[in-house]
């Protein structure tokens, strides 16, 4: 059979205001809310995004994965600051028991040294195909791709802990180049490379119902082309369905008759 | 732009039992009534499918064509039966102003004949990329499609007149075959190929409110790969909405936050 698709589980941003007063005053609670619905959800990795670095950050890396792994058996985390060296603390209580840290994100351009705290500390990184904004084709995607990769072999990391992302762009304004991203997603999978990416981009600025219904076609032609992970919120329902209707048709797990009877409940809906 | 993926109503079929009593009968109403159903909901073409020969059904072709294109402008239909004179006399009465008749269909096999029936009329074929049964693998239908095309190329088609059908197989019981459909369906569209096919085949035997949601990440993944076409139910809701969502994100219709509004109402469910 084939690999299951990773789920990467988006909820956990200091972008919500209730998550950013947690991590602020330390307060476990409402970050380990998230995390449960999330894992409950199918999310294989946590992504754990603290933000830039800013005042009383210092060590909010390390602790956010301490009590992550301590009340979820380990689970495995992606680290997601601008903040390097919170990173490269994080890493250092991480215990790596269920999965590699996963450094998020590298790119070919001021973020090249993402790579270099991956590969010094055997971690997996999130490589984005671009250098300063979005790349204008496929061969742009292309060259950066095979620097970050060169980059990351040099420093002797195996190319399947580079987990590359095509960069998903908005339908509104970029509709002309979604076929880029599947031509690119197709592109890395032939090459035996993983790929990830922030899904939901595709679906900004459309109105609420509509959202969920194009990410969940997205994402399953995104699986299709062989997508092999992305940073989504596990807990919607249209979403989960894809994926898991997905995993089917890849044959990477087993079709039952009942395969969907429980989403709704593992999305927390019901 | 990209090109629109096409709908072939597969709603009048003599599998039906009120179907099957009009075509008898010769009554005109319940026939037209599934015509206008299907056309309100996006079918390009029409599927007539009016079974094997049997008693009385000589001329049935022919009348169903005339009672269809008299009442819906033309519209172009997909000739669908295993009597080969009821295709031949069907095209004579056949107004292509609206696009070209589908003989439907040839293989590799017994119904190679198909494509000289499409040849000698500049009509259109649904080419089955199969001699006897299933094809066990991609070389096959890669070795089947070649045939059909060198034959049909031979009597002076078009290559792209000829639609090629991967067969899609059911995923209870094939389910490891699925991705085969996928990469030859890719295969197709990077030959610059049409393709088509009965797409509902993967999800038989599955309870009844799963197959619409798999049907519909099937076609999504399918168009993504590059099928031009398909023999659908325009009217389920699921997958209007996948053909409509996949058009969108392939570039082939422009989107507008409006795009969906009115799909159910499109598919008579409101």
């Amino acid at each position: 059979m084939a690999e299951k698709f990773i789920m990467i589980g988006e909820n956990i941003h200091c972008i919500a205001p209730s998550i950013k007063k947690a991590m602020d005053e330390r307060d476990p609670g409402p970050i380990l809310e998230r995390a449960e619905k999330q894992l409950k959800a199918g999310a294989t990795y946590l992504d754990l995004n603290i933000g830039p670095a800013r005042k009383g950050s210092k060590g909010l890396m390390a602790w956010g994965i301490k009590i992550l792994q301590e009340r979820f058996d380990n689970v495995p985390i992606a680290l997601d600051t601008a903040d390097i060296s919170e990173i490269e603390d994080g890493i250092k209580v991480y215990n790596r028991s269920k999965g590699k840290p996963i450094v998020n994100s590298a790119d070919a351009g001021e973020r090249k040294k993402y790579v270099d705290v991956a590969a010094a500390n055997d971690a997996i990184v999130f490589a984005l195909c671009s250098k300063e904004g979005v790349p204008g084709d496929n061969s742009e995607r292309e060259q950066y791709c095979q620097e970050l990769l060169e980059h990351g072999m040099g420093l002797g990391m195996e190319p399947t802990d580079m987990w590359f992302d095509p960069l998903f762009v908005v339908i509104k304004g970029m509709q002309d180049k979604q076929k880029d991203v599947l031509n690119f997603i197709r592109y890395l999978s032939e090459q035996g490379l993983n790929s990830t990416g922030g899904l939901s981009n595709v679906s900004n600025g459309m109105p609420k119902h509509v959202r969920p219904i194009v990410n969940s076609f997205m994402i399953a032609m995104s699986i299709g082309a062989g997508l092999t992970s992305a940073i989504v919120n596990p807990c919607e329902v249209q979403l989960n369905t894809a994926i898991r209707t997905a995993d089917v048709i890849m044959d990477a797990v087993l079709f039952a008759d009942s395969f969907l009877d429980d989403v709704e409940e593992a999305c927390g809906k019901k």
